[in-house]
């Protein structure tokens, strides 16, 4: 059995969870490789579990370093299309771990919207065009872009001037681009799944919160003593588990949102996703996106979350855990079930 | 020896940190069942060490089936109380891990607060009247009621229109069932504790910090966005640990308090506890609040937490130590010392 | 070799990080002592990882203690220096860990950004008097003081009252004691880092957000609510992990770090140290302090943080790491680089 395992490696972009991804893959047994830029190539040199590092200068070369991997499952990861381009990731010809149809829905905000509500999930209300707005707001742009360029709008006419200002400084193209959704009052809450595809079983897999540069630090000043305007970059990832009693409601739409991408996106949802939720005083989870691979909340985890300790008993990151359904994948000659 | 262990079962209502109480007590070889809603009795069919779920449609059910479970230890949490109600649960007949006795003075704040201000813990001034108010205080409901309900007041007036807003609504009686205390400006820091009855020892088992919504999603907006009442429920938890020279002081409240509790609560505090603190900028620690029983904030620590490793350089929940105790009873044939 | 190894002994003052410091020595098969007050001399005897408490009533006879620990190494940390103050600590003759010099770097703001900014590390700017000041600043005292003191100041005007009323209460003695610095926005995250000697590599150890009162808790409150100057009172720490891409800069700053201190404070950085920083939301790491020694933050990661996972594939805490330094140092004959 193990000359099949060592007959594949793992490859990733160096970037994301790269690291979770890479440490996970040599826990199972597999090679490991890391694509990246030649500035971070001393970076990832130093980690044992990465057996090669490949440095691309220009990111054009990127892909075909990728396809120089052939004997390698490419695991993507948040910055993989928003790095290198839907262009660029058409052109991957070795195997990817999920579904890469699914990449298409996840960039755009309007695709992914749909599948969530098909999927009998509540979410926010979107408006349609600015002219609609009549509540607060945040507008949203394209893609996994860790929120830049996401403002608050308090009403129509701040909605339609800061959608301006983004087409002026070129960030989109039209209107279209973005999505206009309800702000919904609660706490943010980012329950992380990952769906089995040899188990076929949805397993809970953590809980994260973002960490948001510039608004979680304005939020410690008194109100007006900077003037500035809030932003949303994601830079980091806090720890926290929900009320048990939420779980099994997280559980329901995770399955839900499973059944539905089968259909809508074949071959459906293959190992991890998110549901990036704001969980409200009247103990609703109203979900506002997904995410349909691995997310950077689940770098918290290098050795296990709370809710992993209760299915695997051993440390499981998102990383081993792709890695483990990957093993049982090719021990099982079903690798064609986890990959596209 | 092992055949005592396996002639007792761990069961708990499936809620609040049944998940880990059961883990914990499969990792301590018990036979494990949870009682639950059959709303969620697919949600815990899916852990391999929950070995039966008992699932009630009508809650009236819930103590039959308890019942039912004669060779089994109930372990209490959170919900227990608030779920089924003081009266069914002076139904319960089967052995109860802790101390059933204490469960009456938790769902009442008075009582609550006379516990700890007799074991010399530094609390928040109380106002027996919404006259008697000459500064911000926090109102709050009996029981443990996740923070539903409670309100901010500025003065007297607010105090007096938020109680009878209460009454109203039928979320209390009357005034008694509040309790209107002073605000304590600083940052809140719930300590969990365990007390071993067998080793006659109090262990710091964790921090925690309670995520609460709508509070906690406020903050991060613009002050005046959005016109709506900050509430206060608790969604989540996130892991903290204290400055060190904070512990010293924590752990001499806790000694403080399970002697104390020893004398007026007989037979004692038995295992898990919390006391809900604010930390000044003093470097004071002013408990508002004590959980006579396993806390949701230890669901943080599936896997052990920052101070459990240090008592015990295993993997250690705080439902894994309660098993671990119960173990340790059953062996030393002093069960009675832990259950009631 | 194991012979070796028991000839020494690690101690510590009872403070700080002192749990994860004798817990993670002890793992490595050293002896351990803590010296500590007698009031906390009770609270580090529950602890069966440490061998020996000594304790002292007046803190005259602490040095004399620790230099009674002959056989010792003094692992040094936040509370050391700033308990012992400069002058007891002189009087240490035992082995300690690290590099003692650097303390009198640690004590002096003014020389900590120096060191700083002659490593190439992005820092904010420093303002040398209150007439400078063009925009919000944080002044700051000298030391490692927890945060106690610091004040934000929005004009000339506001930090010179300050300052003043710094000097009334005799928290310091002139103006040149304090920083006054430029308030970066953005999001605070505090790296930390490990340099081995004897590996001659920058190990990224974990990262934590510290926990302040009264501002963390300040926050949750309507503005306005309750008429309170916020304070900065580290009370605590919050784990978190960083976006990856942020990590080969943070790391880059280390190294350059490790380089200049080699240069300036002869024999340059040994074990530990911490980059506290703001990210802001341009992806920018702005470093504001740095500690030459390890931090509390590293409490949080008594069985190894989401990075150290990565590192060693086994429970590695920031005090168990000394200690592997240590005992490899000892084996190969190498302590008098790795002490001074």
């Amino acid at each position: 059995m193990k000359c099949l395992v060592i007959l594949v490696k793992v490859s990733t972009i160096g970037s994301h969870s790269s690291l979770q991804i890479l440490h996970g893959a040599k826990m199972e047994g597999f090679q490991t490789s890391v694509i990246t830029d030649t500035k971070r190539e001393k970076f990832y040199q130093q980690f044992n579990f990465i057996d090669k590092v490949l440095a691309f200068k220009d990111i054009d070369e990127a892909v075909d370093l990728i396809n120089s991997e052939e004997d390698s499952v490419l695991i993507p990861h948040g910055s993989l299309v928003e790095y290198l381009g839907q262009e660029r990731v058409n052109k991957i010809k070795i195997k990817i771990y999920g579904n890469r149809n699914i990449f298409g829905w996840e960039g755009n905000q309007h695709k992914k919207m749909y599948l969530l509500k098909t999927s009998n999930i509540k979410i926010p209300q979107t408006f349609e065009k600015p002219e609609d707005v009549d509540r607060v707001v945040i507008v949203k742009l394209p893609g996994a872009k860790g929120g830049r360029g996401y403002f608050l709008a308090k009403n129509k006419q701040e909605v339609r001037q800061g959608i301006d200002d983004l087409i002026k400084k070129k960030e989109i193209n039209s209107e279209e681009d973005v999505i206009i959704q309800e702000y919904i009052v609660g706490v943010p809450m980012y329950f992380q799944f990952f769906y089995s595809t040899l188990l076929q079983r949805t397993e809970i897999f953590g809980i994260d919160i973002r960490y948001e540069t510039n608004i979680d630090g304005l939020r410690r000043l008194p109100q007006g003593y900077i003037d500035v305007e809030p932003t949303f970059i994601v830079v980091g990832n806090i720890p926290a588990v929900a009320r048990e009693s939420l779980l099994p409601k997280a559980q329901e739409f995770a399955e839900s949102f499973v059944n539905n991408v089968k259909e809508k996106v074949p071959p459906g949802m293959i190992g991890p996703f998110c549901l990036e939720s704001i969980v409200t005083d009247k103990g609703e989870i109203v979900v506002f996106e997904f995410s349909g691979r691995i997310v950077a909340g689940t770098n918290l985890y290098t050795n296990g979350s709370p809710y992993s300790w209760l299915y695997w008993n051993e440390p499981m990151s998102m990383g081993r855990r792709i890695s483990r359904e990957l093993k049982n994948a090719i021990i099982n000659n079903k690798i064609d079930l986890v990959t596209t």
